[in-house]
């Protein structure tokens, strides 16, 4: 089986190394947007081949799009344009409404099977892939009612043998829990870091004195904006509800704290260490 | 040299571990409010005898105050009132202003050292204790020149022995960089744990779906109040100009997405992302 992946960058190039990893392609294409991406991935092992968007469905059996998700509903018509009945195309993207809605009514849309893979870091392109990534970690797949039983067979097999724990629902429904489990953790971390970099002009003291709590709810402010406004672009309205309730419940906090309101305080605190439940 | 931690849990314990692994104290004796902690912390092996507070300055040469920061100072004067001038208090808390105030006209004054060692984790009381902890990490010093040099060098030597490197600045400036760079983690933490708790009501959705970077995120948000609450309400000042600048920046960024000012938000990430070069 030939897999072709487009988009090499940090999922997309994970990706790869996970199928060489399991031996689950014999040749692995990839196609990106920029020449340098595609010489870099070329140069780092993580395709044997680069090939022209255009090629994908002639020399893949499997296309995987993992480029930003403002970009995968036109890819995703374009490679349906353009499949036999025994391909499959698949998307790694962290939003589900706008394609699913988009590819409806392909009359090739039972050959598609949208996926998001719950995994990644706030590095970007071929240099972020990394070994072993996805590996424990969960996929999502929306809408398999509208794809064929085998090709939905096919690519959870693909996720299940590198590591994942396949999930369904709807898309509707994943979007709006993305919106809470990863979207708006992304939203914190870069405004605080901005509020961080406004406020606090001395860098060399935040690097000094910045423990391990500070990097960990900051780092995600490294992410990628090419990756990342796309997602909260398409997933607005669940994300502006998100947004709204977490400035709601921040402000709840600071009238708490300037009127000394401990007894507040503590319940918002107590409450907020019940997450200690939900997580390891 | 005897030394007596007074509060057996996250840092103290840790700190007693330190100590130990280095040799630095013949004998380790620790004080804790809670009986069932002070146990805990003995079979742990933390340390070699459990006393009572009004003995630490009879056995110990040094006494380190690791409790929270609404108790060190009347501790620290206490003990400040029966040591002998060859004997050492510090303390180790989150917050400074406020106990080099309470503790600045005390005649023994120059026998206390005011230390914040720049570690911890989410996780509190003696359990939590781990080896190894502080290393790598800085440690800052306020207000020296009220000590004694001898008292800061000895103080300093115990620090940098377990890998911490010093730092020294005023208690003030101390107060307004840890809102930045530790206490407002804390509270965005907080208060996106109580946001996704209060809509998103399936757990099992969060457990399922939560990439690394929600747990990272909101991984402080399993701290404890009894060490929290009295961080906030000591650096409240500090912390409400914090806290305003960020729910501003958060505005800013809910408004340019509620209008599709997509210029706007790449601004703001972009911005964001410059704390790539602060962070390593």
């Amino acid at each position: 089986m030939n897999i072709c992946i487009v988009g090499l960058g940090l999922i997309g190039g994970s990706f790869a190394l996970a199928l060489r990893k399991h031996s689950l392609a014999e040749r692995i294409y990839g196609v990106d947007a920029s020449p340098r991406n595609a010489a870099k991935a070329l140069e780092l092992g993580l395709v044997d081949e680069v090939v022209e968007f255009e090629k994908a469905t002639e020399v893949a059996d499997i296309v995987a799009l993992a480029t930003p998700v403002d970009t995968i509903p036109q890819l995703a018509i374009k490679l349906l344009n353009h499949i036999e009945k025994s391909q499959i195309v698949l998307d790694m993207g962290s939003t589900k409404e706008e394609l699913c809605e988009i590819i409806s009514l392909h009359p090739h849309r039972n050959r598609f099977v949208a996926t998001h893979p719950m995994w990644g870091t706030e590095y970007s392109g071929p240099e972020a892939a990394v070994e072993g990534a996805f590996r424990g970690c969960n996929v999502v797949l929306c809408e398999v009612e509208k794809s064929d039983a085998e090709a939905v067979a096919t690519v959870e097999g693909l996720f299940r043998t590198i590591g994942m724990s396949v999930m369904e629902m709807s898309a509707e429904k994943h979007d709006l829990h993305a919106a809470y489990v990863s979207h708006i953790s992304h939203i914190t971390s870069f405004i605080l870091a901005t509020t961080v970099l406004e406020k606090e002009r001395e860098s060399e003291t935040i690097l000094n004195l910045a423990g391990g709590g500070f990097e960990s709810t900051v780092r995600l402010a490294k992410s990628s904006t090419d990756m990342w406004l796309p997602i909260f672009r398409q997933n607005k309205y669940n994300i502006l509800d998100v947004l709204r309730e977490y400035i709601h419940q921040l402000e709840i906090f600071r009238k708490a704290l300037e009127r000394d309101n401990s007894e507040e305080l503590r319940r918002i605190i107590l409450r907020a260490n019940e997450i200690r439940k939900i997580l390891k």
